[in-house]
């Protein structure tokens, strides 16, 4: 049994997953620092991030594994994997070419909350691709 | 009820809270894009860091609201939220005055995986304050 001591201040990686077997992970863009989708990691999905050096994912909706951009081709090249001091988050330093959101924006986050409202959002970003022609084109 | 059109391409914000009344949360420095931390909202923890300006989370291990800072003074000023796509993540841009980290470090993120394993961490982040001296003089 790991201590507190042992997973917050040692070298160990204990990935702590939760009670649907599942750890958050976060992709972040490795040269601008921006944040561009949060999604979930089964223990397999981390092992296969960590031996193919691309991002792969659980799907909570398709309840499968799901390699970023087996569909739309933009996949995530892992440059660092990032753990916090409880080992229940991690954050993948990733390389992109393109859009990572199936919105058909660079970042997931492309909405903020308007100033001085706390029920109205406005756009931020400028659509990165036309998601119509990636997602059609497979099916 | 909302349509998918309306959580993805709209501009009503429609946090989607979990099956614990709970979302996610990452604060990143606003300034460096650094990601601090990661920790979970209630509804009620959203309302006051809206109203507030300053990260106000529920913790699920006190399971109480929590002013991040409240103890340690390490507050974040909130600058900015940003919502993902299908609105059941948010990221709140903040300003802060030291570690954010309860081990002592600016981030939580301060170990990665060691290039070429997958059980060995590595530091890569100096410690930024003594979290002794600032927990134990309010304990």
């Amino acid at each position: 049994m790991s201590t507190t001591k042992d997973i917050e201040e040692g070298t160990d990686f204990i990935p702590k997953f939760d009670d649907n077997g599942l750890i958050t992970a976060i992709a972040q863009d490795s040269q601008t620092g921006q944040i561009l989708m949060v999604a979930y990691m089964n223990r397999h999905a981390l092992e296969m991030t960590i031996q193919t050096g691309f991002g792969t994912y659980f799907s909570r909706s398709r309840q499968k594994l799901w390699k970023k951009g087996e569909e739309s081709g933009h996949v995530e090249k892992v440059e660092q994997i990032l753990v916090d001091c409880d080992q229940d988050c991690l954050i993948l330093k990733v390389t992109v070419d393109a859009g990572q959101c199936h919105v058909g924006y660079r970042s997931c986050f492309y909405r903020a909350l308007k100033n001085n409202t706390s029920k109205k959002l406005e756009f931020i970003a400028d659509r990165a691709y036309n998601p119509k022609k990636i997602y059609s084109k497979n099916s």
